[in-house]
Order: structure tokens, then C-alpha cells, then sequence
């Protein structure tokens, strides 16, 4: 497990900028402006070894994370980001087993995440209208190994969700107001639904809506903000530039009457 | 499983702020300044539905998430907050199946999260010198039903670790730079090493001593904040007290020669 | 002017959180829970100096500086912090003489602000409709020794501002889009609107007002966030709670056709 | 004052991220990618207006305020930021009539700042050993109207700074700790030591100076970070990208025995 295989990913670390998501095929050779990497030679090789370029600069071979693969997505859609991912799981409270509902589905960068969470035992539904994103995200997922834990569909929840009892439902749409009753029939009682939101005024709108519904009890609301920090200990300081906003997290719970 | 049972935890929300988690215990009644509950009268109770106090308040029972259970922790030291949490799992790469160790184990808020992620089929060794701390975890994690997946050990790391090969280490110690020869033997090659710290002389002693290690690649150093937001929608705005800070995270994999 | 007289404000600093401002009367005695300090006795010593209270207790004895002083002011309303205060004055681009409006007033922590920089030569209209709002504020403005700087208005501006051609208007009100034609005839042409706002909605509310105006060219829209960190080199790190929220700050210009 | 004159600055706002500080010279154009201004035809013009460029698009006419012309200053030199500088000055405490020392100059956008409040009867006094940098700031200065305000010293203030009882001192100088007894020589009792820092570790250097050093008392540490948001009220919401970090501010105050 610790050796690399042919058709396995490996994270190809030039430096902490330039990493990158490989796949190993046989006779390929992979491309950059530090030269050139023969794929071959990394098969039989133990992950965190280090190879050379044929102009001699020094590459470090990973094995890539679930974060480090999400990372590598084809995007068609802007995706959702680690410090969001993360703390959207951890609030869901799903673990292996889980079965959760998702829309829409976008890239798949939420919907990978999730099926790392729940595998083995457990699946993920993702919805999406758009036929187009929904091939990227099935080509993302299979690039993350994670395809036999999510089904697919490529339809509207204006219509309804198929599923009933599902341990959480996650919203990642323009108008997630207009789907609380769709998420309320799906979810098991007491159990989470979690919206994430680029805007101020889509907050506004879903608490509303949530205050309206009467069928969650009262949401809370959350920004998380990244701060990465030079990793030189003598100018240890944040970085220059930094995400200074991608969404709030709309977090609430199906109540019953 | 959506009905409450005898032995069940439940989280009694009178308030986003009143919350309290409760073991249903026949013939017990749960006290509160807003009058008391008869907890047999929960039992075969629907979770996500609400009941009243002898005063008449409503209060609302739900199923508590890993993350309220955590909320509920005996606490003999400072917890690491699910922001940090959250981030740090993610980081990992961690899930269902994954062999982990941590040192050192505290209260066992990061010790329960782990234990969330790798159940049913991966284990997490967690090493403590103080035996009270110890007892304290045992406690904590037996309430969130995670015992099972998790070994503990009263031993110090400084003798080294007895697990190999293991998908991730995390250090949770005043001074891990004292320990990444340990970690380097017990982690896989490429597997990560996830360490939390408080100060930032913490952080630059790290850095500084991985560096010189030289069997660990480039450290990355991440802090993350949250905001939480008042959830009225026509008062909409940040909490006016946030914390400040909780610590920073270390993050760095294994390399070999 | 180093030497403390009767009458001085003096600060006496116990430790980074116990400071009091103190006004310097002959035979009076400044009573804590570390001992009493003799007023007497601080005459004609300098600033800088250390004094001890009858317990033994040391005290230094520093002259105030303006953050200090509004840090000491009699409230009757939440007041803008030193980090909004700062960047609001410096957005405004104001100096020694501008001439400024402002409203309302509350007690008087940006009206002293205010006063601070355009004198001596510049003056601060500053509108209150609530007359006990106005004595809180003049008696704080009293202390800082700003009283000459400031004409104070018991009036609505809704029924418009007396003067025109103003420097600089600064409104700080619950409802500022229903005065953008008053804030218009005061101001100078390209002179700053500064509007300092709690909510998002409030924020919303101004940004669709200045749109439709036409007065105002496009407003722009800042928070600030001040982290404060513990003093101590070797436990150097964010203090564990922060202000999270104050308010937000808009800013714009006044156009003319 | 608010009709434009030959030889005055104007801001040239073609949107909020195309601003232009350009001297009014008769006979010039001002050329962008939107067509060109001549600049004749603003003289007479009140500012606030809106004029047209040869290819038709709007343009507006504004008086530009401090930080406009700070924000166009020639750099040599990372300078310091808006948000830094106002919080700088109000710590500080300094206004109109206040004597200060600044070392080093840099490119003079603190310099042009202090310059701009203790104006028209206080005085700047900066320091600086690169006389190439002392040139540029001179001519920053110059833009700003500021010259009359400031003395500039091609000096280093290792062998001491001539003046004595100043207001405050300001130190953005890689090794500030080395400097101490010189401020304290230069600064009244009880005036304050403001010092701006980029990273950590000249943060904790100079708390072990200050604790050494004895005449100061225990200094404050501050962080300020500003976000700024899309003032557009139907996605109102931070900007995606922020400034992550600048530096640190540590304040303190001269004491005696």
C-alpha cells in the first residue's frame, strides 16, 4: 500500500506552490518548465521518496489526500473550499454508514467529501439539473476513487426528493429557500440540514424561510476564515493575501410537530 | 432508531444557548430553572419533537450530533474547539478504516472526533502520561458510545510508540518537537503528521526542528476563525464576542530517504 | 507640561486592565482594592512616574491620551471603538480646520474624535435629538477638554443641517438613507459621507438609498477588525476573546450634475 | 476652494479600481485605455463633476483626500497600509500642534500621515539612513503639500536623535529594539512608542528589549485587519480576496524612575 502502483494517483510536490496530481501510466512521461518526469520509474517506488528530473530538480512523490485530490478537480462550477468542507461534515455529524442527500452537485468537490465520510457503508444522493456539470463531477469522482458511494441524478428537487430518512441534507444552490419542504420530507427527525451561501442577502432570505417553515428549529449561521501562515520559522508570519470571503454556513434541525 | 429509547443520550434545547445533553433514565427528572422534565416521558418520543416543562416551557428534544456530545465533555484540560477539529480531520485525509494515533489523549475531544471518522473498522491509539486525564476521556468517549475504536494507553511517548505504519499521527502536546523521530517511525511513509499548538513560539520551535529533522516535507501552518452570526434575519450581523484565537495547525507528511 | 497640575486627568495604571482616569483635585483620595492613592501627592510630580498606594500597591501615573480618555466616557449608548474611530477619520480625510458635521451625536465618543483633529482652528456640529444623549455628551466633552471645538444641536436633522459646504459628514444613526438630501446640502462638493452602520440590512438599505440618490458616487463598504495579543514574549499569541463585530463603514462622495 | 485651478491634484475615478491622481498641467492629456482628458478643460470645473473622455466614457472629478495621495505615492519601500496608519495615529494620540520623530522615512506614507494631522503647528521629524529613499519621500511629500511639516534627516538614529520631549516616536525599522534608549531620550514622559513590525519574531525581539529596558511600560500588541465588501446591495458580501496581513503595532510609553 505504501508502494506506488501503475494507475495510482501520486501528488508530485516541486515546491509548496507547484503540486501536482498525477496518474501513473505506463510510458508517459509528465511535463514541466523544471523537466521532465519518466512515470515508469515511480512504480515499485515507496511514497515520500524523492525523484529526480532530467534537469536534475528534485520532486517529492506523495500519496495525495482526499483534500489534495479535490484540489486537482476539473471545475465547472466555483467549488467549495477545505475550511468550508470540513466544518460543514463536522456540524452534519455524519460518519461511515451515513446516507445523506445533496444538491446541487456542481463539481463534486462537497459530494467527494461527503462519500470519503460515509464509505463504505454508506451512500451519498447528489442532484443536479445541469447534465454537463454532473459529467464532471462523475469524472472527478471516479479520479477520487469514491464513485461506488454516490448515485447520481440528474434532476430538479423543485419535483421532490426519491429519498426519505437520510441522516442529513446539504444545499448548495442560489435559492436553497425554495427547497426547505423538499429537504424536511427527506430527513429523518432531528436530523441536519446544512446550506452553504456566497451572499448576505441569501442568509436573509433562507432564515426567513426557515422562520417561516416552522419544521426546523432556529439556524445558526457561520463564516470560517483560513489564515495560512509562511512556514519559515524565522519570518513566521500570515500570509500576504488571503480568501477574505467564500460563504456562509446555514446550519438548522428537522423538528416535528 | 428516530424514537428515543431507555439509555439514550438527548440534547434538551431550550435555547440556542440553553442546551443540554441528558441520559434518559427511568424515574429521573431533568431540573432547570425553567422547570423540570419527567425524562420517562421521553421514552418512545419521537426525536425533533418538542415537550414541555412542569412550568409550561418548551423545550426541544433532539438527537445529539458528535459534535453536541463533544459540547458535553468533562473537561480537565482545554479542548481543542471544532473549528480546529473539523480542520485538522479534514487535513488528515483520514476515514472509515484509517489507523491513527494520537498523544496526547486530554480530555478526548480530538480522541472522539477521530473515533467518529475511522469507526466501524479503523482504531485510534491515543497515548497519555496523566492517569486522571486518562479516566476522564475513558468517561467522556464511553458517552459518545466511541470506546470500541479507541486504545488507550498511559504511557509516555518519549519511549517511543508502539503502533507502525499508521495513517496519520496527531500531536496535541506543549512540545511535540521533541517527538518527530517519533512519529517519523510510527507513520507510513507520506502519511501525515497533524500538530495543534497555542502560541506561536510553539509554532516556530516546530518549524524549526522539522526542518532540521529532515524526514518530514515542507511543514504548512493554517489558524482558523470563526464567526458566528446573530440568526434574526432583520438583525443580521456578527456576534458582537468571537474567540480570538484557540491555536495554530501544523501539517506536514513523512518522507523517506 | 510633563508635570502633573491640579485639575490634570491623569491616568493610573495598575496593570493592563485596571486603568482609571482620575481628575486631579486637591485633598481627595482615588480608593481601590489595592490601596488608596493621596491626589495630593501626584502634584507637580512628572508623567512617567510611579506611585504607590498606602498598601504598598504600584501605580504609574501617565497623562491620557485621547483613546484614553474616550475610553473613559459616561455612556448612554454603545460607543464606536478606537479601530472604527480611527479608520472612519482617516476615510474622511480631515484635518486640523475642517469644518465637519456629524449626527448623532450619542455620547460623544466620534464627536470628541472629531474635535481632536480639526483643532484648533476647525469646528464639529454635531445633531442629537435626545437631550439627555446631549448633557452625557457635553459633560465627556467637557473632560476631554474639547467643549470649544463642538456646537451642539438638540435637533432632528431630518428637518434639515445648518450648515453648508461642509468638510466632511459623518452619520451615525439607525436609518442614514432617509438623510442623503441633507447629508447632499451640507457637503461640499467631492467631500465624504462616512456612515457608520451595525446590521447588514442597515448596510443594504444605504446602498440601494445612495443608488437611487445619484448624489453620491459609488459608496464602498469596509469592516475593521482589531486583534489585541498578549504582551508576554514568551506566550506571544491573539488574546483568547475578541470583539468580533462593531459595525460596518460606508463611504462615499458627493457628485454634483 | 471647490473649483479646480491649474496646478491642483485631482482624482480621476473611472470606476472603483481605476483611480488616477494627476496634476493638472494645462496643455497635458491624460491617456488611459477609455480615451484621454485634456486637462484644460477641468480647469474652472467644480469638483464632484463629471466629464467625458474623447471616447465617450464618464469620468469623475474629485478632490482627492490624504488617502488618495498616499495611495499614488512613488514606493521604494513596502509602505505602510490605511488601516495601520489610522490606528497608528490614534494610538498615538498626536494632533494638530504635536512634535513627533519617525525613523526610517521610507517611501513617507506614515511620514505624509503625521505630517497631515499635526499640521499647520507641530512638526515631523524622519529619519533616514538611505538617501535615495529620503529623495522619493521627499517628492511624495511635495505631492501632498505636506514639505512645509516635515524635516527630513539623512541620518542614522543609532548615534541618536537631536530632538527632546517629543510627542511620540514611531519606529518602522527592521530592528527597532536596537533603538529604545534613543527614543527614550527623545520622548517627554509618559509620551507614547508606537512600532510597526511585519513578522513575529520581530514582534517577541522587541517585547524581550522592552521588559529589559525598563523604561517603558508594558507595551501593547495589536493586529488590525481590514475586509473590505462588494458594495452592490443585491450581493453584498466581502470581497473574495483580502489583505491577510501587514503587521504588527506595538504601543508603549515612556516611564521614569
Amino acid at each position: 500500500m505504501s508502494v506506488i502502483s501503475e494507475g495510482d494517483l501520486v501528488l508530485l510536490r516541486f515546491d509548496n506552490r507547484r503540486r501536482f496530481i498525477v496518474k501513473v501510466v505506463k510510458g508517459k512521461r509528465f511535463e514541466t518548465d523544471k523537466g521532465y518526469i519518466e512515470l515508469d520509474k515511480l512504480i515499485g517506488l515507496s511514497y515520500g521518496s524523492t525523484v529526480e528530473t532530467n534537469l536534475g530538480y528534485k520532486v517529492l512523490v506523495l500519496k495525495p489526500l482526499i483534500h489534495d485530490i479535490i484540489g486537482s478537480f476539473e471545475r465547472r462550477t466555483q467549488i467549495i473550499y477545505p475550511k468550508d468542507l470540513s466544518f460543514i461534515v463536522y456540524l452534519s455529524g455524519i460518519s461511515s454508514g451515513s446516507i445523506v442527500v445533496e444538491a446541487g452537485t456542481g463539481s463534486g468537490a462537497l459530494t467527494a467529501t461527503l462519500a470519503h465520510y460515509v464509505k463504505p457503508h454508506g451512500k451519498v444522493y447528489t442532484y443536479e439539473v445541469r447534465k454537463d456539470f454532473l459529467e464532471v463531477a462523475k469524472r472527478n469522482l471516479a479520479k477520487a476513487k469514491l464513485l461506488d458511494y454516490v448515485v447520481f441524478k440528474n434532476k430538479d428537487i423543485g419535483e421532490g426528493m426519491d429519498e426519505r430518512n437520510v441522516d442529513a441534507v446539504f444545499l448548495d444552490l442560489p435559492d436553497p429557500w425554495k427547497y426547505l419542504n423538499v429537504a424536511h420530507e427527506a430527513l429523518k427527525p432531528s436530523a441536519p440540514l446544512v446550506i452553504f451561501l456566497p451572499t448576505i442577502v441569501q442568509v436573509e432570505k433562507t432564515l426567513m424561510a426557515v422562520r417561516e417553515h416552522k419544521g426546523f428549529c432556529e439556524p445558526r449561521v457561520y463564516e470560517i476564515l483560513l489564515r495560512e501562515y509562511k512556514s519559515i520559522p524565522e519570518e513566521l508570519r500570515p500570509e500576504t493575501w488571503m480568501i477574505g470571503h467564500t460563504g456562509y454556513i446555514v446550519f438548522s434541525r428537522k423538528i416535528i410537530e
